[in-house]
């Protein structure tokens, strides 16, 4: 029996076990549920490049964690006549590419599955102390922020992280936040009500998280924040993903891709 | 007659022409307005190690752009129970420092006060096209994205700045949007509409304004992006205001207030 896009889809809602948010971005952006698969690409973002690659690797289902718009939400109104966002839609279009948004769903496997990707990348499974909805709680020995930051670059493959404490503050429970969890919402209580020495982050406002650590290494206490980037805390989720689908269908070629970094630093 | 804190934020509402927002964030967060001013401070963020200069330079006014609490809208629930945000306020208390927080009101007025400082900082006030509510428009003479993250870094004293594109893109068409303004909603349009090579911005959520560039860049566009940070976009504005009110009352002392650089680049 043929592989079709609906099953694929079928097989990624299986692992779900928290309820899903009323208004799921999650969403068949381009093609049809009964199209048959001739190969499965999965990336954090539907990118120009990725979607080359995926053209050109064969593949007719793309899995991407996050939307076409440049918007979480998927409100495209103020693209409708950008030559950039056209170009993206008409090369979409004209290779009949299927795009499977698959955001909230991941993030509600038993354990979420881009925080458990991320977790694995870095070798980091055995120190897990807690997986909660938002984040993850480890405990780990003793690290400095200067090596541990070293660890996160090597394994991701990112130039750069942004630091906010001290190099040698020493590290034993860490709070993982990926993608935009890095605000103050979801970040600043790791610190203050789990007692948290370092948080490592996607990304988030400025204003929140960042100079909550800044105030409080400034009043003499011992903790840390890494800012990885939304990519680089997000993509080993989606690269895992694609080991998961290539051994439920050994037949067809499926791939991770990833983007460059996003961004020089210069 | 002694100068009142009443009497400094009538000064600062005075060149306000944009209407103010229904419920704005602008407030005299501690203290009271019938308060005689010995000495007045300003900053972008009040952060632990600038409320600490305010009381030693003897001010019992600051005038923050930002809030105390982390986030932007000021709701500081979270916080209740929170050692760092407690010892901060406990601080505050005990030196008497009134706390005002100008962040509205200085973006209404006639041009953007954050705007113009960041431009005059830049010394590009000759270059300017247009100024609008949200971003600045400015017609430079064609440098590079290199070159002008050199100038930005000399001029605003950062080690680092984020870019994408290729860093010999000639600029002439030039978007200015402080803050957090970097979001796509603001930013994307520059570049669409307004047919900007370069947008300078503060910062903004990595998955809009960065990957819609990195998509044109791909298309074969000459377009680029320079994220500056938050802080370093506005607080030129906050310097220029400190000037201001100095020489409104040349017998109050007046300062502005730097915090180090929020990141270390690792």
């Amino acid at each position: 029996m043929k592989l079709t896009i609906r099953k694929v889809l079928k097989r990624l809602q299986e692992p779900i076990t928290a309820e899903m948010p009323d208004s799921t971005v999650d969403k068949l952006i381009t093609g049809e549920p009964d199209t048959i698969v001739t190969g499965i690409a999965t990336a954090f973002m539907p990118s120009q490049s990725v979607i080359e690659q995926a053209i050109a690797m064969g593949a007719n289902l793309l899995i991407a964690h996050e939307g076409l718009d440049y918007s979480h939400a998927g409100s495209a109104a103020d693209l409708a006549a950008d030559s950039v966002y056209l170009a993206k839609r008409r090369l979409i279009e004209q290779s009949g590419l299927a795009i499977y948004r698959f955001h909230d769903g991941i993030h509600r496997y038993r354990i979420d599955g881009i925080t458990l990707g991320l977790i694995r990348t870095l070798g980091w499974e055995a120190y897990v102390s807690e997986h909660r909805a938002a984040a993850s709680l480890l405990t780990l020995p003793r690290w400095t922020v200067r090596n541990i930051a070293k660890h996160l670059k090597q394994r991701l493959h990112v130039p750069f992280v942004r630091v906010v404490g001290d190099l040698d503050t020493l590290c034993e429970c860490v709070g993982i936040a990926v993608g935009y969890r890095g605000g103050g919402a979801t970040a600043i209580p790791l610190f203050g009500a789990d007692g948290a020495d370092l948080v490592i982050a996607g990304e988030g406002p400025e204003w929140e998280t960042p100079e909550y650590v800044r105030d409080a290494v400034r009043q003499g206490k011992h903790q840390a924040l890494i800012l990885l980037g939304h990519a680089a805390s997000e993509e080993p989720g989606m690269a895992e993903l694609a080991l998961t689908l290539q051994a439920c269908w050994p037949g067809v070629p499926v791939r991770f891709l990833k983007d460059a970094p996003l961004f020089q630093w210069v």
